[in-house]
């Protein structure tokens, strides 16, 4: 790692010739592959975009040039290059750097990200800001070809190619999401690459337009007036063009010289850019490159043989999830699934094979995924939108509006909620019991165990009518919690272990610490009773009053803020009883390990049992 | 009206004949100037949709063939023309006729709207249902061009081009969303209309091609190659075509005969298929087609002069909200506004005039619009955007995840916050409270008055630094309150009337209903305390609970339901105050006047003195 050692910001690279530069892009790209293989982190994005973001920094001179990455998966090998090459071992871990731009690391990272399809919109924003100032740089947007079928993405485009904002967009187009991409933008994308014919044939023409004899008036005048038009079809992009954007491309996104002298050439054109840079997930690396949407997101894994190091034998939730919908499925052919371009990550591939038919891929496009379901529920389907809990947040307006406000019946099965760990704040699902609870109609469920998930999902579907929402973990759970088995009943929770002296109220995975923490209590002969909520909205309010009429104390654990629904639960229970709220701050959670954040905000079993010996009643 | 009165069901206008259908349509036009002048409503898009409406219905066999409205305001020819004729006179009252489709009122409203963009995937969804099953009819949803500047209608376009689903889209194209269109779209779509050269050139083309004679074989070859390339360019449409969707049109929105040979042809058409329309906003009705953006929501109108019959000489919050921002603009260059296709209606008409350059209109785009406000703030503007209550519940992820997550300064005035009366169930700003209060690092204020709200919009622009919420409701008001003109202070509250016996708590427009309250308690010797909470985050605990030491009694005003702030503001709290809750109920609110839906919901002076006087604390 000759050079790479010499390389820790922008203005280092910047000194080296196009050589050198092929020389480091092979470095860096050894570099995060021995990295993330120890920490884990995205891998297949990062390896794609290492030409690119080595001739981003050398054509552009960060940070008074401003880049802002789309979904910022992808800003490894940025970060390596801006001051944070030896922090790169603490990727993703508590206290560590962070796997997405932080504007709080560095000022390289000009916006904070995590979700998709925000780059045009913030760039925009940060280009106006630009011209109002009267101030001078380049800003510049780099977002994936799946980023672009998010429907912001195309409300900035729309925006921005009626404007005359010099910006310039690079579409960093690998033909993938995390799996391939889907729809029309993707398909004319494709279009683009495979006709190389286009440019040819352009030269052709005018070529042919200026040479042509006149072979008569009629044609002579046709000619003048379809000149441009012909002009303009050739040069692929068209589509872009006709909404006011300067298309240039495509692009080898792994050759350094074309993307340097297609970036110098970006500076010089005025008004909105769209830069097509076509680049290969997984670059370099065998294993990435053929299965680039396994090796999107990695734990460690053996650079050599590209096998995991950790292999977990447990089902994760989303596995459960998937293989119950296809045995309901078979049953209900009603059942039809629906995924925002997720189809690997909320468990749904087996289903997708079986039925093929019975699944639709919205794209990244949480809007439409939700409403196009509302739309199969109202004509006789039941459609069950796998989400994840951060992502629903993209669809709120949806739920309410085009599923509960008609009281259809759409099952939500919300994915990642709760703390997620490495990803961090961008992807903690904890807003979701706080925004779906106070909507009108909607139900709420949160399975303590797989068995429990597994009634959950089969009363969702086959006995329930009208919106409702099971929520469950991020990975897997080998717990089995007393009367998990019992019939599932609207409102109904369930006692998980009977006593006299406390109540403790939760859900989820809760309920689990919540029996570590009666077994503690036990020990310092505190006899705990645990309260299985099971739902979430409607609360069982009889069981929770029989409860704590008995022990007048109660302990509300909820992996979520105050604001969320533990307050509600605290109104329905009698002034006479002493409550103890245990949830998290009301503020953003970073990244790390569950357990870490868990403990790091008195959630684990330990500092709730210490709260409760010490009497800390009523405290948060 | 002699044909009209023959006609109540789509049966009876297929048995006219063309010019019966034009006599009609005429009827219609009178019919809804004549009722909408009596009742108020959406007068303009109705008036431009009456031969498209009338059109539709003859062409396909509904409510066999379904019909999706989208956003739902053009729907009241529909209305008429499906059974509803007589009672257009209750139009958007309480227990009338809704402004929007609802299902819940005929099998012709095929699917509930009120929200913009959402009709492609609804129709999406209902298409893919019905392939599912093998059934066999038509799907039409009818999108305005401005609703097609919402990401969401990108996403199902998206999605619908590269799948083969049967459905018609009929783009309406009138040039407004409610104000004139921005963007790229609509700039595309305006380049298609006034070029009817297109349509000419494109069959000259057709006929040079097959005739030409052959002057060489690199000419032929060429030509070869291209001919399906030059007769692509010809079409106009190519942007949707790229999508992978039939493009047809433009086509003559107000000739019924044009109207009704397309949808023929349009039917034996495979796959998705998108018909452009030309219509008028207001046709047919001179003020309403020179004046279409006042036109389009209307309060009751003389129909000979067109002014309206009631004019509010008191300004609204909306109204004071423009006014203040640009007085605040005129000393802070930094400030910026943001609208998503609402300059008007948010007030914000006279600061376009006055600061043209420093106002963007996102389009029908709340994403785009709030993620570009975070992207002005990172760069040093203070963006202020302007959007109804309901409507930011389309950007909700970007609220959190954009704005709140990086802790920017950007201001949210939310508009029509709490009941908006007539537009109902949609368009009631009841879950902002409790949707933005779980959000970290988000500050919330509500003015009880005009003064109020000046004031706070000055904390919030000049003095705060953070993401923060002004919430005001809609339409006027003309109460002062004590104590409103005290400085702001994050997280005070202010005492509006002292008391001794009872604690009343509230916020925003309940400031005025608690101390009409409280003058009824007085008659009953009952002295209540007023408590402006004007921080809904964070809450006033030390006033509060210095009150309520005092009263022992606490009673919680909000128009917002339990799940809101209120259980909140009882959580903290303590448990030895007996405490009354009035929120609105956890179910969507109808349209009715506001003071009839407060009433319906006891919420207004007379329910809650009545519950205090009879002592129903700890109710619902």
């Amino acid at each position: 790692m000759k050079l790479l050692d010499s390389i820790n910001f922008p203005e280092d690279l910047r000194k080296l010739n196009n050589e050198e530069l092929n020389i480091l892009n092979n470095e860096l790209r050894q570099y995060i592959i021995e990295s993330v293989s120890k920490t884990g982190g995205h891998l297949a994005s990062n390896l794609g975009v290492v030409e690119l973001t080595v001739a981003l920094h050398y054509s552009f001179n960060t940070p008074i040039d401003k880049i802002i990455w789309d979904v910022g998966h992808q800003s490894y090998i940025h970060k390596i290059i801006t001051g944070r090459k030896e922090k790169m071992s603490t990727l993703r871990q508590y206290n560590g750097l962070s796997g997405f731009p932080k504007r709080s690391e560095s000022c390289y990272d000009v916006f904070d990200t995590g979700h998709s399809s925000t780059s045009i919109s913030a760039a925009m924003g940060i280009a106006r800001a630009r011209d109002l100032k009267k101030e001078k740089y380049e800003v510049v947007a780099v977002i994936g070809d799946g980023a672009l079928t998010g429907g912001m993405a195309f409300e900035a485009l729309n925006d921005l190619g009626r404007s005359n904002t010099k910006l310039i967009i690079v579409l960093n187009d690998n033909e993938m999401s995390i799996s391939p991409n889907v729809g029309g933008m993707s398909h004319y994308l494709s279009v683009i690459r495979t006709s190389s014919r286009y440019l040819s044939t352009k030269k052709d023409i005018e070529k042919l337009l200026n040479d042509m004899p006149v072979v008569g008036k009629t044609i002579k005048s046709f000619l003048k007036r379809t000149k441009d038009g012909i002009k303009k079809m050739f040069i692929p992009g068209m589509l872009f063009e006709e909404l006011g954007l300067t298309y240039m491309g495509p692009i080898d996104g792994h050759n350094t010289e074309e993307l340097l002298e297609s970036f110098k050439a970006a500076k010089n054109i005025d008004g909105p850019l769209i830069m097509h840079v076509i680049t290969k997930k997984g670059k370099g690396y065998k294993y990435a490159e053929t299965r680039p949407d396994e090796y999107h997101g990695v734990s460690p894994f053996n650079v050599v043989t590209g096998e995991g190091l950790k292999k977990s034998e447990v089902p994760t939730y989303s596995k459960v999830f998937g293989r119950k919908l296809c045995e309901i499925a078979g049953e209900n052919k009603n059942v039809v699934a629906i995924t925002a371009a997720m189809t690997d990550g909320t468990g749904l591939k087996e289903f997708s094979k079986i039925y093929p038919d019975r699944i639709f891929d919205a794209g990244i496009a949480e809007q439409h995924a939700v409403t196009m379901a509302a739309g199969l529920a109202v004509n006789g389907m039941v459609p069950v939108v796998a989400v994840y809990s951060s992502f629903l947040q993209r669809a709120y307006d949806q739920v309410i509006h085009d599923v509960a406000l008609q009281n259809l019946h759409v099952v939500f099965a919300v994915d990642r909620a709760g703390l997620v760990g490495d990803d961090g704040e961008t992807h903690h699902g904890v807003f979701d019991e706080g925004f779906l609870s106070q909507i009108p109609n909607m139900t709420i469920m949160a399975p303590a165990d797989y068995t429990e998930f597994e009634n959950m999902l089969t009363y969702a579907i086959n006995e329930y009518d009208g919106p409702v929402a099971v929520r469950y973990p991020r990975g897997n759970s080998s717990s089995i919690i007393n009367n998990s088995n019992s019939p599932v009943e609207k409102g109904k929770g369930a006692i998980v272990k009977e006593g006299s002296e406390i109540t403790i109220v939760c859900s989820g995975k809760m309920v689990e610490t919540a029996i570590k923490v009666s077994e503690i209590l036990e020990k310092q002969n505190i006899d705990a009773e645990v309260i299985n909520l099971r739902f979430i909205k409607p609360l069982d309010e009889n069981l929770l009053n029989t409860s704590v009429s008995k022990t007048k104390k109660a302990v509300i654990i909820e992996e979520s803020s105050l604001y969320g629904v533990a307050s509600l639960i605290k109104t329905i229970i009698p002034d006479d009883v002493d409550v103890l709220l245990k949830t998290l701050p009301d503020e953003f959670i970073k990244h790390g390990s569950v357990e870490e954040l868990l403990k790091a905000n008195g959630l684990d079993e330990k500092s709730i049992a210490e709260d409760i010996i010490n009497n800390k009643w009523r405290m948060q």
